[in-house]
């Protein structure tokens, strides 16, 4: 049986980190909300109307009669049905552990746009987000995407994964990350493939696998835009530190 | 062997949600960096001199040879252990999810006093944190809180707990986040028992349990400060909605 995502159309947005690890292991999977009464059905389950189990939020996936929400958590359930994560105990829970720093990291990109309130517009807080986009560039981009460059430098399999010796879901999550700042914020983001290599090579190493390669021709993946997490606000951008 | 808990040391912080569970568990654990030295072994981690798999930040958690990171990954992995958590596959990724949904809104409640950048202190961002807790308070609390609610009232096992029949780590998750909203915003969560009776019902059962009345009145128990993320500012508190 098809993998069940659900997850708003029209954007990349969170959703996205799922739909790569799924393009990647090339999974049969169906995109809800993208299909015909598909934003119904997923409402149906916010809702609380399809059981007592609602998700807060999408993206959650549907696996038979399995139900998860978070993305750290949906790709903790996928890996290893995909492949996509070392075996063992220990490395599930770093690899697991390393999704949720992503997960954080990827809560300050949207907050970059939105400091004051999701329920205004990014025009009614542009002055806060040029503050907090500013602070973000100098301090928190070199602390989140430092710590990903010295663990994948550190890994001591070598072929410059995140963990273990093959890609990950982890490794997917990353090229997202990088390819959304280059995005975002392609002035502030020149120099960073001098600055954090090892992230730099992973990204290349991804986008040139096959299905990934396939997938992000196809018109299943959605361009960057301006409803996203990574969005282009060139007033936001600013010169390297 | 004793588990291992890393937090920093002065607050209650994020490190709070694993303490209650230990102790809730009546679990052997040492608060490592409350210890003498123990400061600098949680550094040894961080920075990598522990081994590869570093955390990015506290808290995070030894258990032998296996270290488990972020709060939602530490309690995933500590429930079956102390009988925490339900049996059964689906019942431990709802928790889990639903302890991801506390941790995303666990950052909402720091960035009320630190919207524009944490490396900055809270006075030099007073005027953004007003508005950023003005729409936390009327529109995040509610999404959250409600959401909670809802999840305690719709569970079939109708016992008042988020998930199952009896305790779990996402209740005295949850106990923590009410105790937090009424120390940091007492008036606008004077009508929090009205508005959200089954989360208040849950609380009051939390702070009645045995071990946790022991926990609250000894000293390991921090009390809420202006280090952690809960902090009241008079100034930013205001009258419900």
């Amino acid at each position: 049986m098809a993998y069940e995502l659900y997850y708003w159309d029209g954007l990349q947005g969170r959703g996205e980190f799922i739909r790569l690890a799924l393009e990647q292991a090339g999974a049969d999977y169906v995109d809800v909300a993208r299909t015909d009464g598909g934003m119904d059905k997923m409402f149906a389950f916010i809702e609380g109307r399809q059981g007592n189990q609602m998700p807060f939020a999408p993206p959650f996936l549907k696996d038979g009669e399995i139900i998860v929400s978070h993305v750290a958590n949906i790709l903790h359930y996928l890996g290893p049905k995909l492949g996509l994560v070392p075996e063992g105990e220990q490395a599930r829970i770093f690899a697991h552990g390393l999704q949720l720093t992503i997960a954080d990291f990827v809560m300050e990109v949207h907050d970059t746009h939105h400091p004051i309130s999701t329920a205004d517009y990014y025009e009614d807080q542009k002055e806060e987000a040029k503050a907090r986009t500013k602070a973000f560039l100098q301090h928190r981009v070199p602390k989140f995407t430092g710590y990903f460059n010295r663990v994948i430098a550190a890994n001591p399999a070598g072929g410059g994964h995140a963990i273990g010796d093959r890609l990950s879901y982890v490794d997917l999550s990353l090229f997202q990350v990088a390819e959304g700042l280059a995005y975002a914020f392609p002035r502030a983001m020149a120099r960073f493939d001098a600055d954090y290599p090892d992230v730099a090579k992973l990204r290349d190493k991804v986008r040139t696998q096959p299905n990934i390669r396939s997938y992000l021709e196809s018109d299943r993946r959605l361009a960057f835009n301006e409803s996203g997490i990574f969005r282009h606000y060139p007033e936001l951008d600013q010169d390297p530190a």
